[in-house]
């Protein structure tokens, strides 16, 4: 499901119009990169959790050439999912 | 940033009030947990996709007993961060 014809499902059941719906997802989107610049995790209890994270520097090998090659470290956007969440795609029914 | 003051920081943005904005979150987990149970993808254009993959079953060796042992298949929650976002948070700074 894409973005608009999901955020509209949501506006439906929400009664909200598209458009403050769309605001709505955009606005929650930045503050959650304001968060990740200053190194924040954003939570949401019955979803999960995103953290920045630091990958290290580590050793790679190319697959074709065979060299060693220094990965520099990195910047990444984790995800760890609620254990309710986890439950409900563990179980694969709707609960 | 916990659920309560970050989603009343996007209230507050979009000119909405706390409970509306707590609805909307609420909402938007239930469509996107009702995505997953059909096997969707749902992907945020500015922001990142999550999608339900199955980890294949494998054979894992317990560190304390050395005993190896089957760890059955599971079905779990991925998140991939956008383009956009990934830039975002390697280069460390507000775009």
């Amino acid at each position: 499901m894409n973005n608009k014809s999901f955020i509209s499902e949501v506006a439906n059941r929400t009664g909200m119009d598209s458009e403050d719906a769309q605001m709505f997802a955009y606005t929650l989107v930045d503050v959650m990169n304001e968060c990740f610049q200053k190194g924040d995790v954003v939570s949401f209890s019955n979803f999960g959790s995103f953290e920045v994270k630091k990958r290290m520097e580590r050793i790679m090998v190319s697959p074709n050439s065979k060299k060693r090659m220094l990965v520099p470290p990195k910047l990444v956007l984790s995800f760890k999912p609620s254990s309710t969440i986890k439950e409900k795609i563990k179980n694969g029914g709707l609960q």
